[in-house]
């Protein structure tokens, strides 16, 4: 097993520094006694303060129906050494397994929602719902990230970005211009 | 100049491969015979079929103006050699300025909507703005693909995903995994 990720705090807004770049996420969430893990790349930064994500989930999916009823989930990151659990989660449906013991992962007990976190993931962003309304015509969470937590080290995680089709991009180097904006722009 | 990339007609429901992954966009736009750029990285993919797109633009931002009161504009994919001007034109404002001339670009003529595409960009999404219900409270777009244009190769364009702070991570290596997938999944 992989060293664990010493995580801390962040501050909520600065979540746009892991989800902008559009990784992959493992959503986990929790209703009645049972949780569930999902994966989803459709997701969105929505604003800074309040700080929103939207989301876009099948209605068919077990996940769906608990993060609904629940008005909670966590938003996880994995890397990409992560990739067969990644893919392993896509394939299976909660209804029928505990996915947590299935891919070994370790719910990690969240602070201000039920739904736990995964432990093994670079970063938790724990969420409440926040607007419904656009559900039934899109399949369309509004959420608001209630508590952030992510490592100091590594700062840029190896996080995998689908193209579908069975194809992931891997994320590359960095570059950094800051002197080139404008203040207000960074 | 870089040599231009001979594009071609894709499926619209196929843009999820170049969107999903998060890269930032320019988005172009027309309204009473100007035009305007904008650079955007808070956009995903909401639904395959009709091929939706939903997207947080400031209300401030003179783009804003011209999308919402022209019901139209083109998503971009610009690559990593034209990083000045993805910087350049998230500096500046379409209210003082041609962003075309400013940054040398060449407006191309678009079949379903008014709005230019950005011949230098890897692909070109002509949009229609389909629900203005959440401007009002989110500043957030719904659009629908009508016709989209990307080139056969390179098949996978190194764009920049941007993290805040100046700091833009680079489209890296693929990997792929077909076989692991449930065809239903892919």
């Amino acid at each position: 097993m992989k060293k664990p990720y010493s995580k801390t705090d962040l501050p909520v807004w600065q979540i746009r520094k892991y989800l902008e770049p559009g990784p992959i996420v493992l959503v986990s969430s929790s209703w009645k006694g049972k949780t569930n893990i999902m994966t989803m790349g459709w997701h969105t930064v929505m604003e800074f303060s309040p700080s929103l994500i939207g989301c876009f989930i099948t209605s068919g999916n077990h996940s769906y129906k608990m993060i609904e009823k629940s008005g909670e989930c966590v938003i996880n990151i994995p890397t990409v050494d992560m990739i067969d659990t990644i893919i392993g989660i896509g394939n299976t449906t909660g209804q029928q397994i505990d996915k947590f013991k299935k891919f070994k992962l370790t719910p990690e007990e969240s602070q201000t929602v039920h739904a736990p976190g995964i432990k093994e993931c670079y970063a938790n962003f724990e969420c409440r719902v926040v607007d419904k309304h656009l559900l039934p015509k899109y399949n369309f969470f509004i959420l608001e990230v209630l508590k952030a937590q992510a490592p100091l080290r590594p700062r840029y995680p190896k996080t995998v970005h689908y193209r579908g089709e069975g194809v992931f991009m891997v994320s590359g180097r960095h570059i950094a211009f800051p002197e080139k904006f404008l203040p207000q722009n960074l």
